[in-house]
């Protein structure tokens, strides 16, 4: 591994932000608090409820800070969405949220803040921080209303979340579709936004060769990561009409990526809005994308392509620092 | 005056509850500070977005503090609705909030925290506070979102909003329909609910009569409030059919009341939840008043009707014990 | 009998107005029938799936022209709602949408035009028709759509439907919920409107006392009668609370008895409209009853009370009519 | 123009479907009546209001039956979306429906039968016809509700309308916007369905150097053609970021080149269902674009690509053919 370490250090034309992680790990949760680890300054991690209870995605980030064996806050947050009732994602992530892989139990112990407290004090402490959000946006949505001064604060808000196709309904990703009001704060907050969406997370897939790859890795992390690709493969494979994909998007890395190696991405800026009262279509993301005078000024920066390969290989790389 | 005031300590079988006000005053908001003052152990009031902005709503609670001279700490919360854009009724308070009287201006500040941090410390310091409720409900279902435990910590919720009839769309009232999304959280929180809707509340008119017997009143209070009577009697009246009503519906204390004399009402245990979608029924209270088995069960004591005379004796007897 | 057919010339102040009645029979809209085919000028039947499918209304329709021995066209008109997806009410009136009683089959065929069709032709050809609905209000929302000018050539639209509270959800009466776009077709169409609601059909109850004077009766209409009665108490208490009721809500026929009996109500003109997108509230009917100066203008007759026992004897006497 | 006749006789692999044409003229209304006219057994023409209100568009109707000298039933439908509010398109075609171009009045009355019945026994005496529709749903969902057996007689349904974008709200194409409700019963009819929405419109655009064919070419009709296509790149254009198009999209002659000559397009098999309720997305065809096992059965054909070049060509030559 050491060459493709080395490689990491010429290759890619990265800068280290500083990164507040919240998620719901959540098997590409996991991905992305490795990969924030890395390749930014990660300051804390809050955990919502999302691809699992509470509990468990608190549980799971705690598993991975022992992981990692870094020194950062866990705190958790919002244990259901503000205003829709609570539904998880178990036919993805297994009832635990990190099913497939068998984890070593946590070794320490959540701090007492509740993570939306957490965040607050955070980014006023420290103006200048990206909010990356991999879950339901509700933590995030909190902050932004009861403290407003922080959309001032922090440099922006990049999310997994959301696409101009669904995986949840026929048209609402699970992050958006599971906190649509939230969202909607989230979308309208008025500072910067990224958006990893479906159209470009679909692009970026754990085929078996790359999945090979972590497996071929020596190390502890790496063995995990092996199988937590292997369980998340399988159920990913099981819901797509045979042939359709050649392995699981690998979503909630990239809202990492986008900002620690923007270069790997196309995007473009666009307005995007959330529809909270549709039949079928509450929990989409409404882009804008007609080319008329008067559509909406644009709000966020679309993710739309990505170099896939590059991108993965600076996944392995983050694995394989960590593996050891 | 003396009558009255002895007349107080006799006549009334009151309580005294230990309250927390949430309000945004606005003339009634305004009588249930005085009223909240007098007749129960008042340990912090908040302010909300809701009749007027922020900024006016807050001004005016401090106005209302130094007119009192009561030693309560004030804190300014919500700025704006959870989901919904915001509207305020200027159209009722004028763009005061609290048109209509000559008002010294406020000679304390407030306190720094946020209203929704000061809820969630004082609720978690004190158990069994009674949190009253006369303005949008975003703090407090801001509150129930970011510190779950406080539903379990608090008494209950007494609130000013909704009916089976509306006053700012056809099936709304103003507060829920301010900030419905607010609203279903505090009605789905599961604790103690009180509900001071338009029901009871157009029973409890201010008329001429009343009116004048504030007048009547000798000191800086009383004159202040006839004022703001007046102007509250002019919008209102301008606003209704001629001969419909006899004076404004003095809304706010009524959640007050509900607590500090019970026996002033009579209620109904009922199902109560908040139209969130509706093209014209959004922001309405749902009451479920079937009588079919599958009815749903009850969430909320729903106030049916008043004693006015008697409760608007208790609200003139709290005025003339701050007038001096 | 005879004495009380003789009170029936004299006792009411009856009109006869030109009835063409739409229905899915249903209990209480044979009962319907029955009154219409007695205290007005019937001129034609069309059936509209609700109760039940548009099969078992139409087959319904004919039996009670069989057993009243008329000579009244009889057409079939929609099988299912303009939009809202189909559904039943078997719950209460059992699968043939007249359970509990033994009726002969119908001897008579339907006319093959399509109800909507027959009932354009019929209101062209005869100016001033009352057309009273007892059911969804399917073919009635076609009618006025495919047919604008059926609008100014009809006296009026009298109907069974909605009310301040629900009977199918919280909120909304069947008829109105089973197909609310077609019920906004119809509170819009700019004519005159009769609303015979919940809140009326509720104070019109078939007590015991009630059922045994049909009971009583000689011949085989009452007894069929009888047995429908019973049958539709039976499920009517099953479905609320122990004490809540006296007996089964007779709704439909006092959609017919508005017109040829209107002084046996109360009512009042106000402004009604269907909520078609609520979470909650699709399906119910919104009664404008705020005193405000900006209330809408009123479009509709809502009937708010009934003197319920003389109602009965009108009842009575014309199931008594047919009953030889 | 002759060589351009011939080859038309030669170029085209063309089938000549029978095609009842819904309509609401509109500018590429009109060239989708000379394009059905000319390559199809056009066995009527119905409008609805849409582009414009219904007198208008049926007017213009008569005026393109009168410019083509065709012997076709033309026969005036729905006024009004079934549930909607009506608004037209003045913005786009003009307060006339065809500005522009100096129409001769029509030289020839309607046919007095309603639209949705001329629809109904055309379709009943004939079986196998193609429901050509170019403007809102109104009529063929008003036909397929009162007429349901339509839905087995016909050969299917191609239409103008919906997309993955919008081009009258964010996400909704005109003509579906303007009626939904009738759009989904259009689009949950189960037959045979083929969907032109702007898409594939979009890419087939009146450039300049088309426009200026028209304009070259001799005769009546394509001197007014001209004049209409300069029009409606005028309105196009200034709707239009600068530089984003080339020209108007000719959307509706689509639906009918569609069936004229399937070869033209390239299309997917889909599931379509419409939004009628959600804030931002009323209207919006819902396409389900997903991968998953889960997704909705297919039941629509909707056009994804077309050979521009070739399609102008075949515009061109009808046009030609009429040009006299």
């Amino acid at each position: 591994m050491a060459d493709v370490r080395r490689a990491a250090d010429t290759e890619t034309r990265s800068r280290r932000p500083t990164i507040l992680l919240d998620c719901d790990p959540g098997h590409d949760d996991a991905i992305a608090i490795v990969a924030a680890a890395h390749y930014a300054n990660l300051v804390g991690i809050t955990t919502v409820a999302g691809n699992a209870p509470l509990e468990r995605t608190t549980y799971n980030a705690l598993v991975m800070r022992d992981l990692l064996g870094i020194d950062v806050a866990v705190h958790s947050g919002s244990g259901r969405p503000l205003v829709a009732e609570p539904k998880f994602a178990a036919f993805v992530h297994g009832e635990s949220g990190l099913d497939g892989a068998d984890l070593p139990p946590p070794t320490t112990a959540l701090d007492g803040t509740h993570g939306v407290e957490f965040i607050i004090e955070t980014c006023r402490a420290n103006e200048g921080i990206w909010i990356v959000a991999t879950g339901p946006l509700t933590n995030i949505g909190l902050v932004l209303r009861v403290a407003p001064d922080i959309a001032k604060r922090i440099a922006g808000i990049s999310l997994m979340g959301g696409g101009t196709f669904g995986n949840r309904s026929t048209m609402a990703e699970f992050n958006i579709w599971a906190d649509p009001e939230a969202a909607s704060i989230v979308f309208d907050y008025g500072g910067q936004l990224v958006m990893a969406g479906l159209d470009v997370t679909h692009q970026f897939q754990a085929t078996p060769e790359r999945i090979a790859q972590i497996t071929a890795m020596p190390g502890q992390l790496a063995s995990i990561m092996s199988d937590l690709f292997g369980f998340f493969a399988a159920t990913y494979l099981a819901r797509h009409e045979p042939g359709s994909i050649d392995g699981p998007a690998v979503h909630d890395p990239l809202a990492v990526l986008a900002l620690t190696h923007p270069d790997l991405f196309q995007r473009q800026h666009q307005h995007v809005s959330i529809e909270v009262s549709g039949e079928l279509t509450r929990g989409m993301t409404v882009i804008d994308r007609r080319l008329l005078v008067e559509r909406h000024a644009p709000n966020c920066d679309v993710l739309t392509s990505i170099d896939a390969d590059r991108a993965f290989e600076l996944v392995a790389q983050s694995i394989a620092h960590f593996s050891t």
